[in-house]
């Protein structure tokens, strides 16, 4: 597939977005003479650092790979024995956009459960856990909350410190993915620490916020995830010239250029969503992070396609997303906003 | 593990170097404005274009990973079925340094046949062929061999021919692990096409030879590797942001690039050995692309271990491995040479 | 876990049934001299044929396996790749209580979907269908659906009919899940043949219905479950003394017998809960096969638990479950509903 | 495959044996009633403890399977993570003649090490062991052996001693494939627990001794064998009517029934073999169990199969293997013999 050139693909998702030029000119900077293979280089020592610093975490351990998906992964597939049940929301990206690989890579049946845009009320859990010990069931193991979530929503910190907490209670681990974590912090102002709570094991989003290609592991509890590293270079996400991976999270974390590039995209997704009420359409999920649900008629999206390519999560809901990033103008916004008006008018 | 500065990695491996100049210059040239994600862009559509013309396989399809080892998996867990058997080489990367990879992502038994340095008699084969059909054994069903191979041999064109032919004869798919093919097509001075023969699948190798990361996979017969889009998702080599891996491909394609870094690693590789041969140091085989093996008794590995971190492929043999680069000088060969003279006198 | 011998298990599954005696019987003729091992004897070849002309299914391969889990996990296993989707009721045996093994077996995402007591209605699939084709989903296969459900239902033969068709249409293959298959052809009064419709293939259950142990595996369209032998060879369900498996079916199969044992147990449920509703209680769902799903009181269900070990499926819900077999007597019914009257009258 | 009634089966295989009459009758002993299903019934725990005391290992946990692949997949699967290394022998069952089940199930790798017909020289695991902690190689985790061997030989009592205690000091878990353990413990007239030393986890085999089938799993370190009951469950060997294989194992091993019967095996064996090199034949093996590998050049293989259906392991190799079981009578011995005699002679 390839987009016609006239279609704009500005909110067509995060990823669509180009690189941070203090990114690039981190490999520039690092692009030096010879290093060690396979992470045993100093950039990456720093970086784990810087990491492990940001979460206020020094005793986590940390993992670079190449994609949020893979990272996801390695997460979960380190945790999950084939026997074991990996929960999740009816959102979840883990469930509708990784093809099957957290299963096909852990073996484990994964479980979706009933969510508010993503958020899973605590006492979800209670009737997986009823299963517990009884040989004819696959075993609950870990569940993957995301912050922010995949409908844009955000745990606010009592939020997530209590469903987390309800889970450790029944013996479950937590997976907070953070692809969009950057958003989530900087949406509730609060510190990288209390945005995931004890989660003890958390994706933590490069990609999405400015990067080329890169998503991290904090694993805080690694005695729960043997074998990690194992399952990191099994499906190829141990980068060789790693160096290259460490420099563009070096970068993000100096001076939290992460956070000011995840405000500025939550920023416009403010505008965007305050610009499309104002004009009389319908929300589908209320605006906490960088993504905006709007409910659209067909006869609108026909049109829009001409001008957007946008995302419509469910071919039978007339809903689609719109997703800012940290290149996001406030000209794009008004751009956007002068391209629905009036398709919403008729 | 990290390396004592004083300890030079400048042939530790071909992971080790940096990036090409021009490489990092495409990121920069790409770098504009917003593209549709997962490869739906203009760039990889060039980028996989050119890689078809480089092979001249009009109709292959190209999907591009981030490592040599999940273009490997991707390659293998796509043509064998969990009652499959994976043949390759006793030296195969396959086999040995991928922690297993490929057997997890394809549950596929691997066996390894007996080489010499990597390169498999076609005769081989036939005794694993003499299984087939026979419930209560694993089927054969492709065989990786890699060009140029672990221990630095080169595939002449008539000699990869001939075990292709054989290969498929028997019924066998077969798959080049070419993560340094660019330095066998310099060695051999043929065609691409040429060098890896009528095979069905073909890791390019972009890494080792001057790139960030990346590493292609051409597919010459998409009929037999079905869902090989699925797997290259589920392991998270699906690149979002695909543009920057494409334009890496393009750049190391243009005016050849990608064969004259290889040419000058070569190059590089034989002054070396020849400087070793030169002062009495024998060779565990013979030098044909950019990978050296030297017998180096203990008394001398101590120290060089002081200056140089080498690979010694096997604990139990007293060979190590120089690998040369893109960036290795003659300086860097020079004073490498200089550093062993005094060892080896002893 | 040991059952207290005061505690009867005469309504806790059709699996705490005796052998019915002339399988027994059975086994004894074909225990004479040597046989060849594996399936390679007449047998089994007998067997085969004898299952092939009851689902007047004359090109069908036919597989045995020891267990319904294992003959559910060969064929679903064999349909699937790990790339796919595996649809199923939200009841389905293959979901809830085989610990995950089709899940494990497939590398598969197995999804529920709502249902009436296990029956689907076709349009559930279509919101799956939808996600056919796009890389980032994982791609619906098969359905899987129960012949008499696991809460005791059955699909009328237009409904079956009307499903697998429209899983057709949709370009899926259809599983029935035959463990109690028996129970529903009896009940229904139709052929096998209608009771499966047009389905692909089928899992025939023996073990529930008088046997010592054995499911078979009834392949319909052979071209979409290739590897199927070794699946089974796979997960040991080839068995070396095969004739065993066999002679027990073939007894089984002779003059209608499988049909009489189920048609008794469906008598005895009926009896049974039409004695249970006459003294007042709920039926959770409608007696249609061998198994009765019954309201009861936290209050009844403790000292019913004195006398009888019954199997309640969801500790949130009071229902608890009663299966009668082909070893159940009217005096065994009465007795049990002697029982519960005193209980329900509180 | 149907094998033509002219032709024997007699020394195909012990798989081609009858079953022993007191195993049968134990079938009907304990027909009686309903009983508790999944193994929690009275019969299943007196054998899980006739096992125990028969291995003098009464913390020992059992679990029966159906057959001696899925015993061997058990116990290796809930052992092996998928980066881990199974070693074993190049002729083991696991390796050769199990389909590749045992990599599918546990995702990791599986090598084979040289043999003396599958007695494996302890030195042979150092060169495996130097590859631990390294991320880049699968990780040893479990050796498998066979007692008595694939070939017919038998591990003495200090041999597999030492073998175990080396494997355990590199870190190693040892598993005994026991598919014929009773034939092994009577040839070398020591106890169970002697035959098999110090092993962490044992099959003991059932089927090729005289049962309709069933093949036992003895685990004496459960604590290296987390979530073994999830794997036989989830590859459908926990038998729903497990009373029915309790018994056989009950039978078998009352008054020393299994050694009985493998005892007069392996006395077959001998006599076959003993009149085999007084006509002048070959041993390819040194006959110590129940099977005898001699070389029988083509032109008297030929002309045998006409009379015996035998198994040619190696098609490559003129060596046949004629298998005695616990039904094999003298007079079946010497009818073998004078088959062969004149073709010999030729």
């Amino acid at each position: 597939m390839v987009t016609v050139s006239s279609v704009s693909t500005a909110f067509a998702s995060d990823n669509a977005a180009p690189t941070h030029p203090r990114v690039l000119q981190a490999l520039h900077d690092v692009n030096v003479g010879t290093a060690a293979a396979y992470g045993a280089d100093a950039v990456t020592e720093r970086a784990a650092d810087a990491l492990r610093q940001a979460f206020d975490a020094p005793d986590a351990e940390v993992l670079f790979a190449f994609t949020g998906t893979a990272a996801n992964i390695i997460a979960l597939a380190s945790a999950a024995r084939p026997w074991h049940e990996i929960l999740c929301s009816d959102v979840a990206h883990v469930l509708l956009d990784e093809a099957g690989g957290p299963v096909r890579l852990s073996g484990a049946q994964l479980t979706r459960l009933p969510s508010d845009d993503g958020l899973i009320a605590p006492a979800e859990l209670d009737h997986r856990l009823a299963r517990l010990g009884v040989v004819h069931h696959s075993q609950p193991r870990i569940v993957s909350i995301t912050q922010s979530t995949e409908s844009g929503r955000v745990w606010t910190a009592p939020a997530i410190a209590g469903f987390v907490d309800h889970a450790h209670a029944g013996g479950l681990l937590v997976h907070v993915d953070g692809a969009r974590i950057a958003n989530a912090i900087a949406a509730l102002d609060v510190s990288p620490a209390q945005a995931v709570a004890d989660a003890d094991i958390v994706t933590v989003g490069g990609t999405k916020n400015g990067m080329l290609f890169g998503d991290a592991v904090l694993v805080r509890r690694p005695e729960h995830f043997s074998g990690i590293h194992f399952v990191q270079k099994q499906i190829g996400h141990l980068a060789s010239k790693h160096r290259f991976v460490a420099a563009q999270f070096l970068a993000m974390l100096q001076d939290g250029l992460w956070l000011d590039t995840a405000r500025h995209a939550n920023t416009m997704a403010h505008r965007l969503s305050t610009g499309m009420t104002g004009m009389g359409l319908r929300l589908a999920s209320p605006v906490e992070a960088n993504e905006v649900f709007v409910h659209l008629p067909a006869d609108a999206r026909g049109p829009l396609a001409q001008s957007y390519a946008v995302h419509q999560p469910d071919p039978a809901v007339p809903v689609v997303r719109f997703v800012c990033s940290w290149s996001t103008t406030e000209s794009d916004v008004d751009e956007a906003l002068a391209t629905l008006r009036p398709l919403c008018k008729r």
